[in-house]
């Protein structure tokens, strides 16, 4: 079972990026925490990054068949991209939505994502853990799902 | 004459997405009745699609030499997109858009449309008739400006 | 068959009113019109105009048995009539809201409709023709409920 | 002495329309209900509907010298109609706002009235039987009126 | 020349209704001192009073060409009635908005009038002789015109 | 069969707060008139009054499994406590909001309860006859359903 | 008796500041006219024009023992001189607020004054008529209050 | 190291309120399950609930010294409750907020947590797991800061 | 003659808790400073600190018989305890609010107090010498009303 | 050291105006209230007031060099002068704001001040004893400077 | 030629008010630069500054025959001086708006100047060089104009 | 050194696309002027346009080591693209907005821009101008921090 890992604009800037916020790892050490993690709970790991909505909104049209489960961390797109939204609402399977900064701490716009409603949960603040939490959450709701 | 029938992000899963608030036609039946109905009209389609922000405002541009209409179903676009807003305004000729769902009856962001008021009219929650529609008007409105 | 086409306030002054706005044809050409149309589609047109707000909801309601399908245009009455609406709500059959000019185009109250939420669709900025489309529309959807 | 209940647009309809929210009582059955009860308590009831809001305002007027108080359901009306709110506030008689439903239960503009400002109080979501409490209530502000 | 000086809902009880707030003057002594007024400036005044909407747009439409100007006290209406605002904007002769008491020294909904913006002009808290005051701008602008 | 009846903070004061509000019945007149009425009706009273939240959340829960019914009286807690509306929402047994004022002719802050929406009804502004009231209202619907 | 007629900034340029909307007649016209009006009603005018809000509450606090009465057009300090609003509460004259133009059918901002709340009445759009009006509006108060 | 864990408002009724939100499993499962996965990582909890907004404030409190890190459910305080949100604010000591439910996909109030903007971080919508990743989140938290 | 001077949440860790907010002085040092100030002026002073809004309220009630008049430092409560409001409305003794901090140049939240309207005065910003400052207020208002 | 106690539009008519709202003490009252408790602390004051928004930041500049503190009453320039906010935040001796009536309790754009955010202090609705109270903390905070 | 550069309040504080802000530099520096840049254009530069706005409303009005453009800084008063508003709309030259300071990058009502909808352009956040900037956009418009 | 001169949507049509608001003068014809102005300073200019989100934010990740500064025309972008901010806010280059029309005296929604918080200045309204000055205060900036 494949998870696409998907991130919005300038995540490919993470670790030079305002690193006081976003930390010191970069987004390729992401991917490889991501995929350690994933291998040990026996899931592949399909890690993408587009500056582009569009792009992001293919990839989850992709996802639709081409993955078991989508960790996304729209970036900026979150608090405006209403294509996103309607890209996660048509997709069934879960979505699980990242951020690696505590948008509630930061300036008022950020404390609002569109696409919140339409995933199943959200993780917020917690670093790059967050990847990791989204996948094992996942990887729960999709054996819950086998078992049911 | 030539109509551009352009439609907004997500609208390829037609008939696979929310099929009770969408329907159960594919994008591929809208195109097919648009050309029929255009053709007993004597008018020619130019039917696409794309997930892009930045391709729309490219078709809508050559739209201002190429066709002589445009009907646009915007998707999730029309609620935020002022980049095809402003494509729109630049546009001499008539564009009309087209919701295949009533963007009324749904979630409260969906009723505000930042391109109705530069269109020509707009037409909500009448289904894939509702492209038939445009095209029909598109016809009657290019049938008066030639007559003028 | 029979299809109401209801008009709100002031619409009786179509063609003497704002002309740049509302064109030049009166209500009666638009009844001509309507009446045309639907006799090709086997339809009876019960054609009315009010400036009264409680003689629309009467008739309303008089629609609930009386005819297979409304065309409304609330004129100013759908910014705010939420009796309307609930008339509306408690039709059984099928309501198509129709204005004449693009609301979203004129002063920022117009773009607001309290009824737009009950009705199957909306027809709007497309001038007169918005009538015939919308009982071409009715034409449909009551072919579609007879044909399931 | 006399009390009126006047009840607002579509309120004719009460058993037919949305019985989920309205119940499947009719209005002559509330009618009624509420002679019966007034009966026990020595009062005689004037019952009334109208789709008008003009008509109501005509009889909230006539209420000042011909009724001991006013049981008034507006219906859509509460939620805009400040004329009806002037004919309140003008009238000397006890009034008291019933809603079959529960409006803050139902969509956001049905949580607002504009009239209950001015009416002495409101009784909201306890069925046919708020019309019952409302004249038990003005029985009682009547006796206490006539004590003091 | 004929005036039309048309009230809206409520007025008719002017002088029995909060008389702190709208005096002891009855309508009919304003109709006197109009008439009055009026005479002197050589002008006839068409009074009339009405609680219901649809009566006041269809006199509004009937000044289109049986009155020279019209003064209007729009009452609660004025608050909300968009049907009473396109009225305005259809006629041709000119229109003074009148209100007796101060309406931005009461609540706050009644400190925003719908129908200004398409009136000549406002007189407000001026009492019944805002009445006279806008016989005597009418007969000005009348005058003016007919000069011009 | 068991009514709860809850009061929230400062109503230990009645009748010698604010009187001109509230009127002069003490919390205890109010006790003997619930449990007269109760009586009557065959129901017995559980009748309480706290200012802390907290032992309102507890009591609330309690009247899951002990009572047959609620009558709350929020008080001031009702204009913000989301902690008893969750409380009202998780609770099987029927609660009807009292508010002895008419909360919608004071302060605006009033005017609006974060419970309405998950209570059956709510009475408002008929001074301690609104617990009465809500009383045989509960009789009523515990009556419907067990005939039901 | 006198009446002060103060006139806010930018009034000085009245003639050359955009006379589409303000007219052709300059302050002294103004002035001029007042200046007749009032001798036939007996009554003396202290005419005078400021753009600074300082002075202006200087001359308002000097009309509480100078003047019986003042006519005030606030220009563009009516949409936010609270400073003027509270020289005006503390006025125990009479104070008449006028506006040249239809403050409503311009820019937004433009539809509220901060002083209407604490003057006697408003005269909005009647040109420079509306200076005469206040005069004569202002000698019936003062001859009403003589009278009282 | 001592984890708090802190439950708000009605989180007893785990399991038996609204499952189809919050699901089957009770509070007394939930520690079980955070027990297992704090033994794991060498952590050990104290787990509590209270309906007592001044309860939660004293162990935030007290977490300040006898705890290493904090998970908090604030439930329906959450959206209101600035005193918790002070009371986090003054904890040296990380805290993390877990929702349960999706809290952006329910009532629009829900969306909104007062306390966001001061904690570590979030985790919302992932059923009970959020407490386990909490749990992990902060052990993590914790190794990096001793590490550090 | 005896004050109460009430403070809420968190006040506890006066001293420990964002010394650069609140200052370095506890919550004793404040209570030695009342007393000493106090004794001067021939006043007593009663001083308690609670996290709990009921326990405040309690007080507040208390007050109304037991004391002379209340210092009250509502910390977070002050921002939506209507039930604070509420109580102190009920106090027949004056009531001052004072905040350590200036409330105005912090959060935006922290600038609204929905007790402030009922209280007699507020001090904020002044640091710990606003409770002098409140003590000696109260002392000047007790001498005045004994006086008057 | 001398502190600046600066005075706003329309406190020249203390103890005249409002006598309710403001008391009966005039500006030379509380002149010779503020010398007489200053020369008790050492200090000198220099007292001035202005309607003059400008007048106002010229002193406020005056200060920056010539006072050690300002005593500012705003008056109504308070809740709009951005001016006045600047030549404070320009300012580097402390200033406190003084309100003598409770801005809270009266209308509400009197409850929102723009200068609160920049002034160390503000002390509200304890009459002319805020201008002591006022200079009281100055000294408090200026002996507290020297000392550190 | 002659170019007004006007400058609102707290500007001849420049260099000593918030350095880090504004600057080092003094207005005078400003002056100097600008005359310098001036005298390379062909063009006469009168430099002015007032805390008052009633002064600055004058110069604007001189401006209308004494100068040729204007650039002004209107410092504070742009964010709500509708008189400011109004002198420009006056002004038949071009007039700049020049903000040193980035207004967008500062506190919320900065971000809004009532005046940008009436000039010809804005530059903002240039620092001094924007005064620079716009004279030369400003001898550039000069020079468009005398050769149309 | 490099200046990246970026624009965005709809650009390439200048000249061509309502001449009234933008001008006459062509893309190309910006192009030749910014390099023609660039050259005299010593500056080479690298001149973009797209219509596309993520190609703009491609570049400007790409200036972050390309490019010394850029000057940045968003067009509509600017008004909702949180994507640019965040572009921008990751670049450590010095980047200017320039609007071409005043978007101050446009549709309201053009007044806001999401990007003008995180970029160093802004000029608007002066004609393609706005790129030569911008170009300009780069020129500046940069040779300021060589200097310094």
């Amino acid at each position: 079972m494949t998870i696409f890992v998907l991130n919005g604009p300038n995540l490919n800037l993470l670790g030079q990026r305002e690193p006081d916020i976003y930390g010191l790892a970069t987004l390729e050490d992401v991917q490889t925490i991501c995929e350690g993690r994933a291998a040990e709970l026996g899931l592949e790991i399909e890690f993408r990054q587009s500056n582009d909505e569009g792009q992001l909104v293919d990839w989850l049209q992709e996802a639709r068949t081409a993955a078991s489960g989508v960790v996304l961390n729209p970036a900026a797109l979150g608090h405006y991209s209403l294509a996103l939204r309607d890209a996660i609402a048509a997709c069934d399977v879960p979505v699980i939505e990242v951020h690696i900064s505590n948008i509630h701490a930061r300036e008022e716009f950020r404390a609002k994502s569109v696409i919140s409603a339409v995933v199943v949960g959200v993780i917020s603040g917690l670093g790059i853990w967050g990847y990791v939490g989204a996948i094992e959450a996942l990887a729960r709701i999709l054996r819950d799902r086998s078992e049911a």
